[in-house]
Formats: C-alpha cells, sequence, structure tokens
C-alpha cells in the first residue's frame, strides 16, 4: 500500500497548566493551520526553548492541549541544544530530558518530556481492516530516489479517528529526501 | 560482509589557490587529526562558510590540497545557510551552488562546489576481489537498532589505496542512529 508522508519538524505539546503560565491563566491557543489527523492543528503561538548549549528561539506549538507537556524534536536539534537523544513514543516521558520554555507570559522548567520521537504510522480502523494491520505492528516503508533508504520499526497505530500517514521528522526526511505529503510504499517488515 | 561506518561531519576541501587566498601565499595545512583513508587528515584550519541565509563560523578543512575547492554539508546544514540542496559524488560540481569562505588572510568567493555527498563506500581491492565487488556497485547497508535503516544506493568505490570504510553523513547517522566506528553489514542491493 502507498501511505501519504507527514514530516515533522520540531514542536511542542503543551499542558494547561504551562500554557496558563506560559501566556496567562486561561489563554487559547489560536489555529495557525489545521493538520491531517482530525482535530490537531499548529498553533499561531511559539515558546523559545532553552537547552544546556543553546536555544530555538520560537518553536511552534501544536494543538489541542495535551495531558502532559512534550518538546519533540530531532537528533540534529538535540545535539545543537545539548540535551540527550532519547527515542520515545509519543506520551512516554520515562527518563526523558528537560528544557526551559519561555513565553510571552512566563517560564516553565519542564520535568522531562523531550524527545525524538519513535517513527510511527496512524492508520484507519478501514485501511487496518484492509490491509491485515494491527494496533502495534512494525512497519518498514520504502523511500524511492537518489538516496533511497527503508525505514524499518515503524509503529502501527490503529484508531478508528485516524487519518493514514507516516510520521518522519526533519532528519529522517533530510537522510533519504523524502518530501512532505509523498506517497511512499509501506509492508509488513520481514524478521 | 561488516565494515566500519565513517560519519562525515560537514567539511570544507581546498584548492592550493584558495588555501593561497584565505590563509597566505604558501601557507600549508598543518594536521589535527589522520583519517582512515591513508593520507587524508582533518586539518588545525578552519574557514567560516556563509550562505545567503546565515553561516558556519568555523568549517574545518579535510586536506591534503584538492584540484578545485568543494564544501560538504548536510541537507540539514544546506538549509540552514540557505544553499540549495544538491546529491553530487564528490569532486562533481555541475549545477552546484556556492558560498562565500572567509579565512584569517582573505576571502573566496566560490563558484559552485558545494554539495551534500552521495553516499559511497571505499572499498579496498583485497576486499573487493574476496566480496566480489566492482568499482561502481551500487550496495545496501543495514543499520540495526531501535531506529533500523536500510540504506541504499551506496557507491562502491574500489581503489589499491583505500581502507574499506562506509561514509555516510550527519543526517544519515542521526536518523539511524548508527554511530561512527560501528560495523555495519553490507550487501549487494538486489533489484
Amino acid at each position: 500500500m502507498f501511505i501519504e508522508v507527514g514530516i515533522s519538524a520540531r514542536h511542542v505539546h503543551l499542558s494547561r497548566k504551562d500554557i496558563d503560565i506560559l501566556f496567562g491563566k486561561d489563554y487559547q491557543l489560536t489555529v495557525f493551520k489545521d493538520l491531517k489527523q482530525v482535530g490537531q492543528f499548529a498553533a499561531n503561538e511559539k515558546v523559545e526553548v532553552i537547552g544546556p548549549r543553546s536555544a530555538f528561539k520560537a518553536i511552534r506549538i501544536l494543538g489541542p492541549e495535551r495531558k502532559k507537556s512534550q518538546v519533540e524534536l530531532s537528533a540534529t536539534d538535540c545535539i545543537k541544544i545539548g540535551v540527550p537523544v532519547v527515542l520515545r513514543d509519543s506520551g512516554d516521558h520515562r527518563e526523558t530530558p528537560s528544557v526551559k520554555l519561555v513565553g510571552p507570559k512566563g517560564t516553565v522548567e519542564l520535568e522531562g518530556g523531550v524527545m525524538v520521537a519513535s517513527r510511527h504510522m496512524h492508520v484507519s480502523t478501514t485501511t487496518a481492516l484492509k490491509e491485515g494491520i494491527n494496533n502495534g505492528d512494525l512497519l518498514c516503508a520504502e523511500i524511492p530516489g537518489e538516496r533511497a533508504v527503508v525505514f524499518s520499526n515503524i509503529l502501527a497505530r490503529v484508531d478508528e479517528t485516524y487519518v493514514d500517514e507516516l510520521h518522519l521528522d526533519t532528519d529522517e526526511a533530510n537522510a533519504s529526501f523524502v518530501k512532505d505529503k509523498q506517497k511512499v510504499e509501506i509492508y509488513k517488515c520481514q524478521k
């Protein structure tokens, strides 16, 4: 099957509590652009992300609010700002490094939540049934072209609210020259 | 077969003429560290590399001198300084972008020579004979681990002076978590 790639640049998810501190009590994030996954959006708001070595002046926030704030960086980004490179599934903050966030109204010292996101693919229930994919399966994606690559260990996440989309980060895009919205071949990894 | 990976960070090769301008007439590069390929070395000297959008303050020079100056960047680096991402085999400067180099004694406006280097593997004649590899063959490299990847389109360069080594850049390393000097499995790509 061929699935569309969505390339994730560095971004931040914020909890209600942290939005209150960074942007002011009861502040509501505003929509810059809707994302492919229903209800998810890139916000107009950005925060500064400060690591031990250096900082990113303005990283975009993705909404809606999450239970815990989370900073998703590429490995290149982690090295630049001086935090360890830790690969995690979104939401899994075990032994993840911390950074400081600075907004227009305040500052938050995170306790963990900084990660390189594991490769994953959002799969609609319809596609999962049709293609025989189960939640948690590991898939492979073949990127053709002059910098051809096969990415393994892509975690299938099946949900009826999901739109089919393979999420890769900017390091993976720059290593393979895959483009945002490119359709690539996906298959179950042979072991 | 298993071959050692050498990860190339951004670097510059300089011609005699450009060393004369950047460092002074007849200046000789000095050895910071010998590289795995015989006669190749990382120099103590660095230059500033200025692109249309931003600059790298100090990029290391690799010696010895080359016929033409060449700047090897990752795609991430190209995007950062604002030059097009152009994949080329080393030495092939057709339609490559340009940057300005600044050294302690002068400035050079390159005419092309900025590239993302194509994946390639140095293969000794001994290994080539043993493994049935011909100069120009395309090889695949399997990187195991949590961010497992297969890199295709690795150009085999066979020469009796070469030491077996797979060259990848920092984007490829950060996308796969392969480490410098890690031994990885190499095989002929199936088409």
